[in-house]
């Protein structure tokens, strides 16, 4: 029989919207490409219906059975923006954020492309300039998102509201090493997003980092952009990134516009890495959970796809990762324009891998 | 003789790097528009030479001194971000924000219009989609603006910045005040944007506040769109904008992106208002002060140029505001693509107006 303790155990959190959709595509690939025998799911009901049914977020229990598995692929949770049902943030820091902070997965990888064939809204005097290839290096477990905030006199006209941003020299240089890292193996240039100008001690800080990060790895070249400009540069010359290093905030609104210069966050893969190696990493498509478009199959599985071949680089499964990324690029080059169903996307993929 | 004191005086700060120059066109079509008579212009010497000569970012005396115009006109301030010699900040900090917060210039007003025949970056598909015209209202004396950090450590590998976003509901209803009252004049839509779903505090308020504010405008409608969503839409479709109401860093962010696409900030006028009236506003570009082009001569000058039409509207000269406005729309549409210099631009203008 199969050596099933050879196998890698993944823990699936479909979530919400078209999580469960995408999220069926994406490990048919996995399959398709390694095998039935490679890989043991384990399904984890977790999201908003979850918790309109249970009243549970996410438990310690259910955290610590996560905590063992190799890898977590994850859908997308959260409930439609003004939703009267679900509190705001409940899901987004009760269970995805929780799972980035509580799994300490410090650097949100994600990539960047301009598939050829894909229609970009960009137009083309400045698509002409060269392919699109950059990737975020987003920090994951602080900055703004560290859940630092309060409210005094709630409800009242007197209401004081705050958010703290939290930045850490620790935080900051693993993810700084891990840009430049990433860098010596593209095109060797990092670029450092922040807005030190007005935000002066967390900018400061990246940019005291960045600089030692940087003397260390003489063959990266590195400049800096106040995020407002990168923005501009974003739609006007893409192609002058190679690695962008950021915080959790800006790595949020970068990234965004960059699926959408790329063709839409349907396509737009994401990893959230542990890079120490203690916790599983999650692997999710850039996308949330769209629940204007669910239950049609008309989402598009792509980035849930693509995020898989950086789960099993992850995994240290790189051939296999390469074969999915010549799967997607090929199944994107040979269907421009064609509507495909969720299904029929995610099922040629994976028969071109079987 | 002239009776000087029906004369409307207006501080003139030229700043750094293309701000003099492109603040010599400025007004200039000032000048132009309303007669000789109608403005008295006093200069202050400030900025990154000023601050290299003497020492002073800005004094209390000259606050004071500024504090009695009728207006100010602001060029562009601050240093290039890595120059050795101005630290990060010292003049944003000191200077253009310093005043923005001494003069409780609540409303920073940004209008994004793309004029036919500009270039933008946006494909022909987006753009054949209508017309883009919509003024984004940035809250400018709270948020991450309001210089509440700090840093423990500092220079240390246990350094840790705070930046704290400070939000109250006195400062943001007045300005979502002004955004239902500007979208009544206009296309009647205001969209929310902001992160709630992360940053539920400062996110809890802007949303209540809103909805306390549309029940009084129920000819308004309102949505909401996450910054990162909004960045997407901007790119992908910014027709469905009319105004925009957010807060000071997520002004700053997307009212660059909204530039670039509106054929750049080269473009894109400011009106810092303070509402209450007890201060003088400020009308500045958006741009920087673009060290790297400056004294040659090359500098665009229309962002600077409308911003006088926002000032004359604030000074209740609406004619002549329209007259400008109408000037400027002309002359970018008579010279699509000509490479001119900023005084060519600023001349041609003028010219009109006389
Ligand atoms: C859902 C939300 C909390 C999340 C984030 O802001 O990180 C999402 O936008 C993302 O980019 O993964
Ligand atoms: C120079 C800088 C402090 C300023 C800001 O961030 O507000 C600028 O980017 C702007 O948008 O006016």
């Amino acid at each position: 029989g199969p050596m099933t303790s050879d196998r890698a155990s993944i823990a699936v959190i479909p979530g919400d919207g078209i999580g469960p959709e995408v999220v069926e595509q994406a490990l048919a690939v996995l399959t398709a490409a390694c095998g039935e025998q490679a890989f043991e799911f384990t399904h984890y009901d977790l999201g908003a219906r979850h918790w309109l049914e249970t009243g549970e977020v996410l438990d310690d229990d259910t955290l610590a059975r996560l905590a063992r598995h190799d890898a977590i692929v994850l859908g997308a949770v959260g409930a439609a923006p003004g939703s009267a049902q679900v509190p705001s943030g409940l899901l987004e820091r009760g269970l995805l954020l929780r799972l980035r902070f509580a799994f300490d997965q410090d650097v949100n990888l994600r990539p960047s492309r301009l598939y050829p064939g894909v229609p970009s809204p960009l137009a083309p005097a400045v698509l002409d300039r060269g392919p699109i290839d950059f990737v975020v290096v987003r920090e994951g477990t602080e900055g703004l998102y560290a859940g630092n905030g309060g409210a005094l006199r709630r409800g009242t006209p007197h209401e004081v509201a705050t958010e703290v941003s939290v930045n850490t020299a620790f935080g900051v240089e693993r993810v700084v090493r891990y840009a430049f890292e990433l860098a010596a193996t593209r095109r060797g240039r990092v670029t450092l997003v922040h807005k030190h100008n007005v935000l002066v001690n967390a900018g400061g800080l990246w940019r005291r980092i960045v600089d030692e990060v940087a003397a260390d790895h003489p063959g990266v070249e590195h400049d800096y952009l106040h995020v407002d400009a990168a923005t501009i540069m974003l739609v006007t010359d893409p192609q002058r990134f190679d690695v962008i290093v950021t915080d959790n905030l800006f790595g949020d609104i970068l990234t965004d516009e960059a699926g959408a210069i790329t063709g839409g966050i349907g396509l737009a893969p994401s990893a959230n890495i542990n890079t120490a190696g203690r916790f599983p990493s999650m692997f999710e498509p850039v996308h949330g959970s769209a629940p204007d478009i669910a239950g049609r199959g008309v989402a598009d599985p792509t980035a849930a796809i693509s995020s898989m071949a950086l789960l099993l680089r992850h995994l240290g499964r790189g051939a296999d990762a390469d074969r999915v990324d010549a799967a997607v690029s090929a199944d994107i080059e040979s269907n421009r324009g064609t509507a495909r169903s969720t299904g029929q996307i995610g099922g040629a993929i994976a028969a071109a891998l079987r």
